[in-house]
């Protein structure tokens, strides 16, 4: 997606260990007209897919999934990462490990919002090394839903997250591929 | 706001100790146009307020806030509840007791999101303690940046919340004020 592209060009940061930052308009400040115009283009190449939930993971992916959810007429479920008390022990659980954050984290959601014949269309900020997508993989999983597709917003595609979901014979849609990354600079995929 | 008390009746659960969970359309799993018509309504509000920046806490804030920031056509911040490696020592930082989670946390929100010149309007999912409400305006005084109001998606008027932020001269505005909580039922106030 050009005008994310340009987005990032303008506003992110290399930071070392090929970390981005998109701090100013997607992981702690958020461009409202971005995330709705990233909404559209998640919901438009999925919409024939009898999507029936959005699934992320709190807290960067609520906002693209929320109006990605809000195009095709269906509820968002954000998974937590943490078990607060107003969750009760019937919940779907699984690991994914944070290279950012570098600690392990268990993310849940309540086994009332996600059935066994729900079309699941989970979103993520960024794909890397694939661990948050993977354990969304498992949640559904584990209730026997059906995965019907993975929209990224930002993917490092020089990180082995994007075979992975490939060899999971996933459909991955993602708006920014990043080919490589150095505070030299940034460049995406044709 | 009439749709929501509604929703609340219908699909709200009242836990041991107080605690109303509204898993189903706010804090797990979101009702998107729920969540737009909250926005259309905290923006209808504010509207003459000349709001540069809407500011939540992550994650149940993020939703109802987007939409606010969005009708107000202003960017969304939201608070981090911890510190990860992306984000750098230049923050603002609070601390916040949770009820729900018996736990202290800090919150805090990059030096670069919140300036001095800023007219914010802070938007949070619940009112009881006021707890986070109180953290956010602190971090907001940190950065010198002036607090135009505070809209609330569900207020426990019965809980010290309220008269706290009446107290320091907030302009509150909740869109569920409950009156009384049990396992017998919910009354909201007139």
């Amino acid at each position: 997606m050009r005008e994310l592209e340009e987005l990032i060009l303008k506003k992110g940061k290399v930071l070392e260990g090929n970390i981005l930052k998109v701090d100013s308009f997607l992981n702690q400040q958020v461009d409202c007209a971005m995330m709705k115009l990233i909404g559209n283009e998640f919901a438009n190449y999925f919409k024939d897919k009898n999507i029936t939930k959005v699934l992320t993971v709190e807290s960067s992916g609520i906002a693209p999934a929320m109006f990605t959810a809000m195009d095709l007429d269906c509820d968002l479920v954000f998974a937590r990462k943490k078990k607060s008390l107003t969750i009760e022990d019937n919940i779907y659980k699984s690991t994914v490990y944070s290279y950012t954050k570098q600690e392990m984290k268990e993310i849940m959601v309540s086994k009332d919002f996600i059935k066994e014949n729900d079309n699941i269309l989970l979103i993520d900020d960024f794909l890397a090394n694939g661990q948050a997508a993977k354990a969304m993989i498992a949640l559904c999983k584990q209730a026997g839903a059906n995965v019907c597709g993975i929209g990224i917003v930002i993917e490092k595609s020089f990180q082995k997250g994007r075979k992975l979901l490939d060899e999971m014979d996933m459909d991955v849609y993602s708006l920014a591929r990043i080919k490589s990354l150095s505070t030299e600079g940034i460049e995406f995929e044709d």
